[in-house]
């Protein structure tokens, strides 16, 4: 088993950790899921790491990588399920997590992509006003 | 990480088998699942096999407990995502997987959760009417 899966749920992709990530299986994690983002067209990536106990530098920094390539396909990402010892790690390892979001479980960082995607969408409604006015 | 993170998602439990399960993960994942599902009060559960591309009697086995568990519990248990190999697999392994739900992947298993309780729940309206009719 050397692929996580990635899992569809409506606008949003769901990947649950529960292995350690070493190099290949990160980096095909990586690939895989700009090609689903891409494929499905998603408007958020939930990366759940409940299951992850122990956290280096390589991982903070696949987390980082993966949220910013998220970004730039114009998908939010939301790091969930973070246990304290994690957080307590990733900060000492000095990797805040700059530009990722978290959330405490699965079904809030849905609720935190939902609200993030209606503002988005307000903007852009909000931007096709004033264009209107200004066609005015 | 010897226990498989089980992921709440409004009325249902997700889990994602994405290691082999050994004997003493398995019963982990049978009791933390039906735990769960007193606690959250889940109407069904969802096991997410697409990164399995080997199973055995066993992994059939404990499928097979899960849904009987989950059922005793008032939850319906609906497997997703199984590679072709794995059917055949089953299917000459003579585990039919009997009274378990399939779906090709999460998001139909999750229409066809949804429609299970909906069943339900008309089928005990219809009890409530027919129980009013009779008390008239």
């Amino acid at each position: 088993m050397d692929k996580i899966p990635i899992l569809r749920m409506g606008a949003f992709l769901l990947v649950t950790i529960q292995v350690d990530l070493y190099d290949r299986l990160a980096l095909n994690l990586e690939s895989d899921l700009i090609q689903m983002v891409d494929k499905t067209r998603a408007k958020g990536v939930l990366i759940d790491i409940s299951a992850v106990s122990i956290v280096d530098s390589f991982m903070g920094r696949i987390i980082g990588n993966i949220a910013s390539m998220s970004r730039i396909m114009d998908a939010q990402t939301v790091v969930v399920g973070m246990q304290p010892a994690v957080a307590i790690t990733l900060i000492e390892l000095g990797l805040p997590l700059k530009g990722v979001h978290t959330a405490l479980n699965v079904e809030k960082g849905m609720d935190l992509l939902k609200s993030m995607i209606d503002l988005e969408e307000e903007d852009e409604d909000q931007d096709l006003t004033e264009d209107d006015l200004i066609a005015e």
